[in-house]
């Protein structure tokens, strides 16, 4: 891994801008939902006391805008699809933990641990519902009802796509035999999808050209699978303050690239272990140290690496092509690069 | 309780195309998903066989449908909206059997039994998104996109007091303060709202008159409250086979309303035995009989019978508000009756 680059100064302007467009949105619905969604967003403390423990870093909803800031568009007609897509990331954060039985998320207790299950399945659900009220403030903006309409039919195929990969990711948890391309579909779904969607909805709210929209669509895709790949390699290799989880996706069996890596190796006897260990209902202590060793054995991180890699170079091209003057592409290569922090 | 009416010619005349657009978005998505989906609705057993155990009577789409039909419309260009409302009915059901952790419905082990919560939670999430992208379908139909846009706000606000209603639902468990508006507020968010879309979604699409839409909002809400009072009724005195649920209303402790009643009564002693049994974790056996014998001796039943007389005759007034003719009103009147299942 390379050096870490410090946040770039395209989140920093965007991010107090969509701070405020969510609360708006978000305390706009009922008291008591408000208050999970609030301690969700860590503005809130589990009793309701005002509290700055915000941790999420707006990607999708940044990407949003600076797709559209790259075309050409007014940033500030589209801060409703920024607030929609991060409100949709948020909203499948806090049913993700209910299924993955996450006790933490970013060192505090996930809603579902307050709340319970019950009412963590109905605070997503109203973040879902948020979403899409956030993306009609899209008509107060003065877009036009076609491209609102449109809009949604963007954000719901793109929903669709993460409710099938959130299924896989679960599904996978149970079988040893995913394959790379398995593991690839899954992550363009649950991960990729929402990424594609906040960079072509900024493009296609910022400007007429529509083949300029499939080329952010592509870009958010390839980007989103390096992205999801690097969360894979932080999920194992990655200190535990850095994620604030610990390496549960290891104990939960997870098919992330480094272990769907190892299960296909040809090399029979770390396979097999692997496979042996990866039987188990759930893998815990000295087991989680052995799958680590042989994965470190297999080069997984390295092909890991290689193959986000890849992905980040490919989504760079899909940016290229859109033949946009190159100190515009910039702040977006900034981010793609800081998102990935790394320093190829 | 008076006789049963059977299925009203309007019911039947309509199930069809409705099945058929359902059938149609459902099976638009994903296999492993849409296995899931088929099966809730009774169109498959859980092997992927396919089997017509559907029993769903399609209440909410079939009140979109008339009421569009009341109001002059062209039933057909609507069917969009009668399927959305019907999906947002069942992804609330998938995600409610997990809230209440009711293993069966419709004599048949829920959605959540089978696959487990963590992809019933994915199933429900995927039937809410499929519900706006069924809703898109209007511009198929011819519906202008400013229509189109103001239906996925109606639905949207729909759910977002849907989502209260399960949250104060589950809420209303643990406490025993809790008075008969706070039961009306609930009741009018939880099932009513729903109701109140339908119905108006079928009347703005129908017509040009906003008024007519008020009317049609407000009929919907007054029938979903009697609605949900009849519920409360089945769920403690029906027999089981009618609801295909065994009486777990009481032994979840729901603050249904005889049991808010009896909870408010001025008989203390009666009511105190009432609290004691639902200050329980969970109430079985001979409890369940001592509470139904409490309410009994209380009139809960009559009290609540009277009130959904009232709420439905309200319904009845917002309809013959809209000065209709009176023989136009009359398939839409025969369907509250039914619905109410009762000769009031």
């Amino acid at each position: 891994m390379g050096v870490k680059y410090s946040l770039p100064e395209s989140f920093r302007s965007y991010r107090n801008t969509v701070r405020v467009e969510l609360k708006k949105v978000i305390d706009s619905c009922p008291p008591a939902l408000c208050n999970m969604l609030r301690y969700h967003m860590g503005w809130q403390d589990e009793h309701g006391h005002s509290c700055s423990r915000e941790s999420g870093k707006f990607i999708r909803s940044t990407l949003c805008l600076l797709s559209c800031q790259v075309v050409g568009g007014d940033t500030s007609q589209v801060m409703p699809a920024a607030a929609a897509v991060e409100l949709i990331h948020n909203f499948s954060l806090i049913h993700d933990d209910i299924e993955d039985a996450s006790y933490e998320r970013h060192h505090r207790p996930t809603v579902w641990k307050l709340w319970g299950q019950s009412q963590a399945i109905n605070a997503g659900d109203v973040m879902f519902t948020l979403a899409y009220l956030a993306l009609l403030k899209l008509q107060e903006k003065g877009i036009a009802d076609e491209k609102v309409a449109s809009s949604i039919k963007m954000l719901s195929l793109a929903c669709l796509e993460l409710c099938e990969g959130q299924y896989l990711d679960v599904e996978y948890e149970n079988r040893l035999d995913i394959t790379i391309e398995d593991y690839l579909d899954m992550a363009a779904k649950k991960t990729a999808a929402l990424l594609a969607v906040s960079t072509s909805l900024g493009a296609y709210l910022g400007s007429e050209d529509s083949k300029l929209v499939d080329f952010f669509h592509l870009f958010g895709k390839e980007l989103g699978i390096a992205y999801q790949i690097c969360d894979d390699i932080l999920g194992i290799w990655g200190v535990e303050e850095s994620i604030g989880k610990s390496a549960s996706d290891i104990s939960q069996r997870k098919k992330t690239l480094p272990v769907v890596y190892g299960l296909q190796s040809s090399d029979g006897e770390a396979r097999k272990r692997l496979e042996k260990l990866y039987s188990q209902k759930s893998i815990e202590g000295e087991d989680i140290k052995e799958v680590m060793k042989i994965l470190d054995q297999l080069g997984a991180r390295d092909y890991a690496e290689n193959l986000a890699e890849q992905y980040y170079y490919k989504a760079l091209a899909q940016l290229e092509a859109t033949r946009l003057d190159t100190s515009r592409q910039a702040p977006l290569k900034e981010t793609a690069c800081f998102l990935l922090k790394r320093d190829f």
